[in-house]
């Protein structure tokens, strides 16, 4: 019963994200679907993002958070367009939302938008956005043994992103071992080392960013 | 509809956490529901306070995760009665996962025992289980802005442990604010600061359980 009741939302939910990612495409509008658990750095990203992809693409940015438009405000300060979504309660966004959302969302002025999850390692990895791409961060004082721990995130992610190496040399945590494992679980996953302190990485980034864009681009002409 | 059915999953729950707290009560366990983010140091807590307590008190362990058995292997090396629920996708345990456990457990042997909750900052907040002391795991990579962020697992704690303080020399993180804003939300938590590399604030830790332990004592006799 209560299997039956979950399948049916996924089902409406997978639905819904293929109208958006029909709307995504019609616009010519990139996707990407941030992950992460709390605190791992998805805003810092973003930011560190904008600063280094601006002069390149339009970038538009969605907040999703239980409470509280901190994560936006820090964002509209750069001048970016931006929506937060508060979910109330939820641990996750979910198709619905994020088409509730796009009506308010200037879409004619974005090449590249970023949806920011829910901080949660579990129910974000189960509902898909109609997203491009999933992009996992993952941060290093939370330790090497996550992707036994939380698999399906791990196992869906297009990319991840291990953040905070400015932080390994206090750290016991060994990228390498952390990189094999989460390759057992999903083969095809680009990772790379970023840390949006010193900026190492992001340069590497930006560039896998815009060969996802422009291969999408290739697909659709 | 929803709305409705989320009140009576929660009603069950409710019920079920009190008979377990009843079943706590009968056998004088005294219960730690350990919430926080993933990999904010719950299990290095838990094995911290079993050095430090281990004369003192007879401590069980039961450990939940969505997957892998690691936390329990870590528990059982110390010699301590752990069991390790999975909770396949669940995002949170609840009353009945916990019921479901009890009846494997050598309570008789207990006197203090640790839950482990799932790693998410979100559900595991809205589903009591039984216990007497709800403690929230908050480490200090994560950031200053997360009692804006997860504002009912911070209102829900009866302790906040401000973790991995030995990192705060290669951060920017505020402890007083965090203490401030947490006090905003919730004024009569108790706040600690610890680390399980050095040791910081266990003793204080120790310190504290055994005081709540005792004046739980006192109310049953």
């Amino acid at each position: 019963m209560e299997i039956k009741v979950l399948k049916d939302i996924l089902g409406v939910n997978e639905q819904l994200a293929e109208k958006n990612r029909q709307l995504f495409d019609s616009k010519g509008i990139f996707t990407v679907n941030l992950m992460s658990s709390p605190g791992a750095g998805k805003t810092s990203l973003i930011l560190q993002t904008i600063e280094k992809m601006r002069e390149k693409t339009k970038i538009g940015v969605i907040e999703g958070d239980v409470s509280s438009s901190l994560d936006a405000e820090a964002i509209a300060r750069e001048g970016v367009p931006v929506v937060q979504i508060n979910t109330g309660g939820e641990c996750h966004l979910d198709a619905n939302m994020l088409h509730q959302t796009l009506s308010k969302f200037p879409l004619q002025d974005i090449e590249l938008l970023f949806i920011e999850n829910v901080g949660n390692l579990i129910c974000p990895a189960e509902f898909t956005l109609g997203e491009h791409k999933k992009v996992l961060v993952a941060s290093v004082p939370e330790g090497e043994d996550k992707p036994y721990k939380y698999p399906l995130m791990f196992h869906t992610a297009d990319a991840v992103l291990i953040n905070k190496t400015d932080l390994l040399p206090y750290l016991k945590f060994d990228t390498e071992a952390f990189s094999r494992v989460i390759k057992e679980i999903n083969e095809k996953v680009e990772i790379l080392q970023i840390s949006c302190v010193t900026g190492q990485g992001i340069e590497q980034w930006a560039s896998w960013l815009l060969t996802q864009m422009s291969q999408r681009q290739g697909k659709k002409t």
